[in-house]
């Protein structure tokens, strides 16, 4: 068994997704490299300390450039705010280190532009962590759609609604709290949900040639974590737009953090000539087919429970029936990579996958301003 | 058009449901036989008439015996209380009259019998008004299980669950209060709700042989609204069974009016060695169709919208996707009664097959006394 | 009681809905008028003595203009297709009758606005047939948005999903077919299903300002009825549009006719600071609602089976948990209008309404031609 | 950090679930003692050192009474099929070990005394893996229906069907299959489904009083994997009861594997007089509750999406929205084991309360040959 050795930069809730999921994979998928928790990188020691202890990495770094010099470290990972990708991961590039990124890849495409040159240069194995595609359920449709079961596509519709930030006492700032500041996250819900969906439909159904979007703040100010302050709100609260695919088909995307009753409603549905398909986050371990072939008078939507020995990455884990959970598409995820590392062959979603998402969010940004259809920049 | 001169006996819930059926049967279904709403017949003259204005009746009786005896009726339809149901439909019977008759047919069994012969004896039409048979979705399920869709059957269950007497205040006595009586309405929820479950499962399923079954009252006094003293319970208010099926099935059966959230949750389901099949009273319009021969990996549930033109009495009303309700399954019955009128072959549930229901509960409720399991008398 | 004499011109399915709406409000209503059916027009005589037959019509004329000369007609109500609405509403109008008019009410604007002019200069009651306000579950929701219980709004999105045109084998031209014809339809999904969601949507949450919309026509000829030569198709087949409501909430809306699986999924869903409601077609019957008040640790989407007694509507049906289904709609439609006629005060949606909506489709199609955001006219 | 020395025997499916959870409970679960993975005991070598590898078993053993012998072992773990639970239980009770064992606790009831008693005597911490208490939906049903929310209980009801063994062709014998051997199982779906079933309702819901009950094999002769031949089948392959708890409420409780399209559907349902829960095993995370004290026109079943901070466990996870799936069950038993260690109060299901719901089951049995009601034998 090789080892694979990981140094994570960021502490946060996806510090803790991607450590579960390099513990569990051995257990769960037969492997040639197994992850070896190697360092947790963070500025704030104590935290670090703490984490590393939670999780059994082996030493604590403050300094993510000292990390990334270190010669027993294979692999960065990168679990930090979006403001700090880019320049992490060029210099992990540089290093010759295989990179892990939390989504979205950069703050905007030009930037996203400039690690997809960095890793290309390096050749190092690159990806983002998109973990939705890894959903059973999801990779589920995925074959059914490449195995041409729907005919020609007609619509796409995805939504990802939450409901935390409709408190106007939340306040903005540190912590958790970096996702309301566009300064370091880039936008607010078009790259933190939208992204996620604009992901999972290209790798769907292809590329997205044009968008007209709207986007709103509903809570203009909120007190400052730090200065404690009313500041300007300069995150969008909610972000929708109408799309064109290149297949020809028409599409429907919103997100937002004020439906009041959805914590967390990633769905997507997708209509072909012969076929549809639906799924919803919320019970992550189904998928809706509706397959035309059917014979007239018995035929329905079927709720698939993906639970079965044939369905994506089950048989690694219980018995028909039985869920596995969100955690898991972190699992897969490594899993995947890994045995990307043996075949040669990089499992997706690659940085330059990333790019073409970031792409298609700096549309919707634009068309927001603009408020004119946009055409998307495609991925050379 | 030859006419159907109808006479009704009530003016309850179920007077207003047969009433319905008479006046839109035509609109909807081409038949040679028109209902003309000829008498309404009640004790309380006053409301008769009230009826009567609401519905288009074109006259008015008090006493049922004059009803019978008029030329001008054909066919004498009883929604009176149960306890009435053998003198009306014997003496109907005896006037050459054919027969509709509210459900459970009689008291019990050796009652039932008696209208049994009675019918037989004077060769007269006549039906039990156990409606579900004919939501379009019910049907649909016996189709597919006489096609032999689901082969060796290895399990029935069916429950009828309400809660509307869980209120101790609630008094028994009259109007639609002597359903808590039993010497009007013969048992509780054994012969109003489990009768139900029982009749469509002997539809779908054959002939049940053995039971063992419970039942409890709850609230073992109650006030009478006669008297308005406090006055003992003698229905029960919970029912359960398990059974045997002539076909070799398992089956458990449950009905009660205590349990809390479910206004009238009729539901069944049953098993076989290639599908199953499962229904719900609160969403009526939808079949849920499991096929074993699905190809394995989109296998599962389908939920069926039965609102197609290919599904049973649906060309009949809207277009597909928009739905009927309760009321239609009255319709789809005097349809079925007049086609037979037609054919010849006149349609169930006849009066034998309300015997078999009334030999089921029979058994129940004696069960419930003995404790032991009983033996189903088989209609000869 | 007093007589509504009732000329009906048009004999298709919206016909049919009318009818027994007319035949059915007394049963179940207590009301000062009484629809009697006096006429029915259409061209073609044999059809429409056919329909008068099935339905109970004294009469039949095949000229409109003779119906609305006619003495012995109080209300006109125009179920003939779109192009035909305005001309007859006119004429009606000045012959002092009252006028029922199948949605949508108009081609375009500037027709409704005529017809508008019309009614309002002869003073006849008025109203238009965008029946699904009258699901009790539809109707509820006003009632819970009225009270304020959802706070300041954030959302709406509704879709009106179909798929029976999407096989290229079907012709476009005469009986249902005309609705795949612009000249006579007006437009396609855009006119048919959209307007739906668009009278429900401001019935809701008040006036739509601005939308951004594409439409696409998936299939670019059909053969037509009357020619049998392949011939250029129209209409939109699919229409999608972000919007923005007056009262700051953003929606999607989306209609189409290429969505395989969905016989007439018409949704609804509103996001408020305080709570939440969803709605569905296939499943009328039921509302979903999401109350923030709810404890916290048991809050969750409460499935509202809308049947009981203090429902909308609902006391003049059966008993809870019985459903009741598309038609029922349209019988509160005329219940309620009658109630108007007897208070004075017209029931909704009056042709004022139902140019609000033809503004709002003519900014939706306008807007897929200039690929700009659009104004919505608003009515003086 | 106090180590916490596990010796497991057996590697199958619940010897995963185990190893799972005790390699997982630190990273989620502040505690002051970490289970150390000291060995694994199987009788086949080779597939026990497999299994070491996979999981991290620093040692292997092929004989367990060595295993109990070890001193390096605090805690043994009894994944073995069901006829070796007591001889292994009482042994490692002697030894002085902790002991998890696998449901149900004993081949019966006497057996399962036995088992007690030596855990009695020997004052070792104890507990049997009925994880499906610890799903956190579950656990929430506990929460509500102790703090009496519910009220009077009138009904309960539970089912857990399965169809996997359906396939005649399917064998008896080892492996897996020794599920379906009654001198190694015990019994059929009874021992197997209905304890979980069983644990569950009187855990929720106090003593079962008395049972009557049915039991059916299906399949009469399988081919068995040791000897090639076709054998009787000595187990139950359907298993269903009517029951009476000690505060008063009905019950109906059925098992199968015969029910075609449910994978592994435990469902239980209470009703109470204000209130009702219901849960299902194929949506774990979900709750359905039914609250009679919201107001009247916005009731209905809440879907309870059990993933927030103030729900059970939940705050040891991931973010509201995201869901757990089965194997966290076990991870929360580990977790309350050695909370109970920790504070001297051991937490459910101990071995006692194992032994009870084998009195059932003993009843249950003894019923479906007597053909009466039988009571249950209760706990002293």
């Amino acid at each position: 068994m090789k080892q694979l050795r990981v140094g994570l930069i960021g502490y946060g809730f996806m510090g803790r997704t991607h450590s579960n999921a390099f513990r569990k994979v051995n257990n769960f998928f037969d492997l040639d490299y197994q992850p070896v928790l190697k360092a947790i990188c963070a500025r704030d020691a104590s935290k670090a300390k703490a984490f590393a202890a939670q999780w059994g990495y082996e030493s604590v770094e403050t300094d993510w450039k000292k990390l990334i010099e270190r010669d027993d470290i294979d692999l960065i990972d990168i679990a930090a705010p979006n403001n700090a990708h880019a320049e992490i991961a060029i210099a992990a590039a540089k290093a010759g280190k295989m990179i892990l990124c939390e989504k979205p890849l950069a703050m905007n495409g030009p930037q996203a532009e400039t690690m997809v040159a960095a890793v290309k240069k390096a050749k190092v194995p690159n990806m983002v962590w998109y973990n939705y595609r890894r959903v059973p359920a999801v990779t589920l449709a995925k074959q059914l759609i490449d195995e041409g079961r729907l005919g020609k596509i007609f619509h796409y519709r995805a939504k990802f609604l939450q409901d935390w930030t409709i408190n106007a006492d939340l306040p903005q700032g540190g912590a958790g709290l970096w996702r309301l500041d566009a300064k370091v996250a880039g936008s607010g819900v078009t790259g933190d949900l939208l992204a996620h969906c604009i992901d999972t439909a290209m790798w769907l159904n292809g590329n997205i040639d044009t968008v007209t979007a709207m986007t709103e703040t509903f809570i203009k100010e909120r007190k400052h974590t730090e200065t404690g302050k009313m500041t300007k709100v300069t995150i969008d609260d909610a972000s929708a737009f109408l799309a064109r695919f290149s297949n020809g088909s028409l599409a429907t995307f919103e997100s937002t953090r004020y439906a009041r009753g959805h914590k967390a409603l990633y769905t997507f549905e997708i209509n072909g000539e012969n076929g549809s398909l639906a799924w919803d986050l919320h019970d992550l371990h189904r998928l809706q087919v509706f397959d035309y072939k059917d014979e007239s008078k018995i035929r329905g939507w079927k709720s698939v429970h993906v639970t079965d020995g044939d369905h994506p990455y089950m048989k690694n884990w219980w018995v028909p029936g039985l869920q596995i959970g969100y955690e898991h598409t972190f699992v897969h995820q490594v899993a995947d990579f890994i045995q990307g590392l043996q075949s040669g062959k990089m499992a997706g979603p690659t940085f330059k996958e990333g790019l073409a998402t970031d792409y298609v969010t700096d549309a919707v940004l634009k068309s927001a301003k603009t408020k004119r259809w946009e055409k998307v920049k495609k991925v050379r």
